[in-house]
């Protein structure tokens, strides 16, 4: 049930939740449990949350002390009735009230570019609050031809840069954005080869990889549709087709178990039986959208 | 090499790099390439980063308007000398310098609790900074004991409080914790059971989960080495050993291909063949720290 705006107010409202639960769950149309009923003038206006919290999103301009003391008057009465989680969601234009609301003891939950979330957890005790999103993910794409060459690039930017290593197409996968899509994509950016995507063959999660998050690195199989390669400019120093032996040879394939090991892993697919994980497109619980599931399709058949 | 910090500063320098990179590298100790020489009083402090761009972290407290005075003197030397991405980050208890920086035309990277990095680009076109963090991770644990009954949980909070669905311990993956170590962390907490990891049995990737975030939810299996269950206080309301049979005919679970998927999958493992992937502890690239890999470690060893 969505809470129908009335009249001008200083803040708009906006469905949304914070989700301090379980990863079960895929995209899903948020909807407010209730809406606060408070719209005195000198009140911050706010949805609750379904963890009895409240939300606020700052929409218009303001002056910093009139904020301060609207939210100080609006926290009073959030203590009054018990609520929990307070959220704050400043786009970065209302940069100017950040301070104030620092210094009603807010903290920062996460930021993105275009704004900043803010929050205060009013019980006793220590919160229950939802983390913020810690992992990046990141695949490297084996994409072999008939003759037994693999899609290998030199890379301009980055640790490799001027070593001479040819290394699998690798990239980040965007917010929102489907590991098996990412990895056609970005072999596709970077050498222009058309691919469809196979299945991921391993996976390695490390740590303090960029700040102070984790990183999720899957290695999948894609099929090329295409063999013409025509390098990216900007971050691709070469490209080419390699055979895989002469990628496995590369002293810095063979210093380090990761690499070596996925080339094996490769090679046992290509050669032998090795089975990864699938995707499959399956509808899950509290969402309208599907989403993928990777298993070892092979295995599960053959029951 | 280390910047010797010399006299009293304004700004603290700490070796750190953004890293726009590949997922191939694991937790490193980060050296800058060489460090900033201007230190002549009015100008920031900063280090280079390894792609051309400098960092400043603000350590010391600061009048707002001093600090503005500062940073555009600083950006307009950094500009002169050809810097690209310019990185702030500033601990909360600074935050009365968050709008100076975002007039000086700064954006938000990330915030944790306790800073928020601030982040400008100073070349023309699209600056290729790397992006925040994108996913959260989490885990769902299947534990069966020899009278094939599974452990199972009811949440006292979140979508599934008092619906009377039992289902599989589930949690957050926290930055920097590998995940086979959160499965178990999990089980442990709600419902006291010690277990040993066993495999990733599969996985799904969702979006728009928590704020614009995506999610990957791993299926684990972990063989159970203790029985007696105590469930936690705060989040658990009941916890229990079900029959797998039970489990599987819940209405909730025969409703979503993605329960009833991970259920077929969970009966393969334990009664057919079904080959997860198994975690190994490897080197990589650029690291000193081993990180896990997680491959179908049966059909590699069989080629």
């Amino acid at each position: 049930m969505l809470h129908a705006l009335s009249s001008p107010r200083l803040f708009r409202i906006r469905p949304w939740q914070p989700d301090s639960g379980v990863a079960m769950s895929a995209s899903e149309t948020s909807t407010p449990m209730n809406v606060n009923e408070n719209e005195e003038q000198g009140l911050l206006d706010a949805i609750n949350d379904r963890y009895g919290g409240v939300i606020v999103e700052v929409t218009q301009p303001m002056d910093s002390a009139l904020f301060a003391s609207v939210l100080s008057a609006s926290m009073a009465q959030w203590r009054q009735q018990g609520k929990r989680g307070v959220w704050i969601k400043l786009p970065i234009q209302h940069v100017n009230l950040v301070e104030a609301a620092v210094k009603e003891g807010f903290w920062y939950h996460h930021a993105e570019p275009n704004y900043m979330m803010l929050v205060h957890w009013l019980p006793q005790g220590a919160h229950t609050l939802p983390a913020n999103a810690s992992h990046r993910v990141g695949i490297g794409a084996f994409v072999m031809n008939k003759n037994r060459e693999v899609l290998v690039v030199q890379e301009n930017i980055g640790r490799l840069r001027g070593t001479g290593v040819w290394k699998f197409p690798t990239g980040v996968v965007n917010e929102g954005e489907d590991l098996c899509a990412a990895a056609v994509r970005e072999v596709k950016e970077e050498t222009a080869i058309d691919t469809k995507f196979v299945q991921v063959l391993a996976f390695r999660q490390s740590h303090k990889v960029f700040f102070e998050k984790s990183d999720i690195f899957f290695l999948c199989l894609l099929e090329p549709l295409s063999f013409e390669i025509q390098k990216q400019e900007s971050e691709i120093e070469a490209a080419k087709w390699m055979p895989i032996e002469e990628y496995a040879a590369q002293p810095f394939v063979q210093k380090y178990e990761l690499l070596k090991c996925s080339v094996d892993i490769c090679l046992a697919k290509k050669d032998g039986n090795y089975s990864g994980f699938s995707p499959v497109l399956t509808s899950s619980a509290f969402s309208n959208e599907k989403s993928y599931m990777y298993f070892n399709i092979h295995d599960l058949n053959k029951q």
